[in-house]
């Protein structure tokens, strides 16, 4: 699923020149890490929230500018994942940001179902940990969100569970 | 600055028994990766912006939770960083969250000075990518923030810069 050519070839993106250009300038040129990933952060638009981090390589983050859809690199499958193709869940691209040295991507979307996780739940991040002075009160995790928003067995049926140990 | 023994042995996370346990059970069980680190996500509590992706070793994780102040793993000064320690741009913890599978963090932090990028701006993210039907209006990026937050030279001095090429 890689872009065909060498990625310093790759007219998609811009060459990674100098440290000015990187962190000042207009251009688009993305650090992909050795294993021609880049970390993704997507939050709901409307509430912030934070729904899910993922990875994406050249061809997730190039489809997901082209398309205003999210896909990111499904590392458990090895392979490019349109988000929502099996759910439904499709995620709209209303702001794109890249941070400040370009290895890092926040992508702010709108959900058709509201719902991101594949527990089911709405965001990924739905248990608190206790932090500092709260933790006098218990350690244990909290639940953030009550019910799940829908039921993954009927959403992804007998698809593996993407969680490891 | 791993901690004592053997990651099996640290007593200050769960171990991960099962893929029910670790998304819905009420223990912190975190997966750190072959390098011992955990990606975080850091959310401004108030505005909702991401701040910036970074991440924690096992030190950097139980250092965070005791004391209710973000700590982080330097990755280009291969060190524990206590986010502020030079700048001042303390970040204090409202709220920490784990993921579903719990290979993840996400923190919602009042910073002191509002700032947390190297740079100088507010967040690591002031640049904006054009996606989708926008790009007929140019593919260039666009910041989002016009004015610095902080004078990074001021701040950090001749400290190296971190971006790397």
């Amino acid at each position: 699923m890689s872009a065909p050519g060498s990625p310093d070839a790759d007219p998609r993106f811009g060459s990674r020149l100098s440290v000015e250009q990187v962190e000042e300038g207009s251009e688009l040129a993305p650090k992909f890490d050795a294993a021609g990933l880049i970390p993704c952060v997507t939050t709901d638009f409307h509430s912030g929230e934070v729904l899910m981090v993922a990875v994406m390589n050249r061809e997730a983050l190039a489809r997901t500018i082209e398309t205003g859809e999210a896909h990111y690199f499904s590392r458990s499958r090895q392979q490019l994942w349109h988000k929502g193709a099996t759910s439904g869940l499709i995620q709209r691209v209303v702001e794109m940001r890249i941070d400040d040295d370009q290895d890092c991507v926040w992508l702010r979307v709108e959900i058709a179902g509201g719902a991101s996780c594949h527990v089911g739940y709405r965001s990924c991040f739905y248990r608190r940990v206790p932090v500092g002075a709260d933790r006098t009160q218990g350690t244990a995790l909290e639940f953030t969100e009550h019910e799940k928003a829908f039921d993954p067995k009927a959403v992804y049926g007998d698809a593996p569970n993407p969680t490891r140990l």
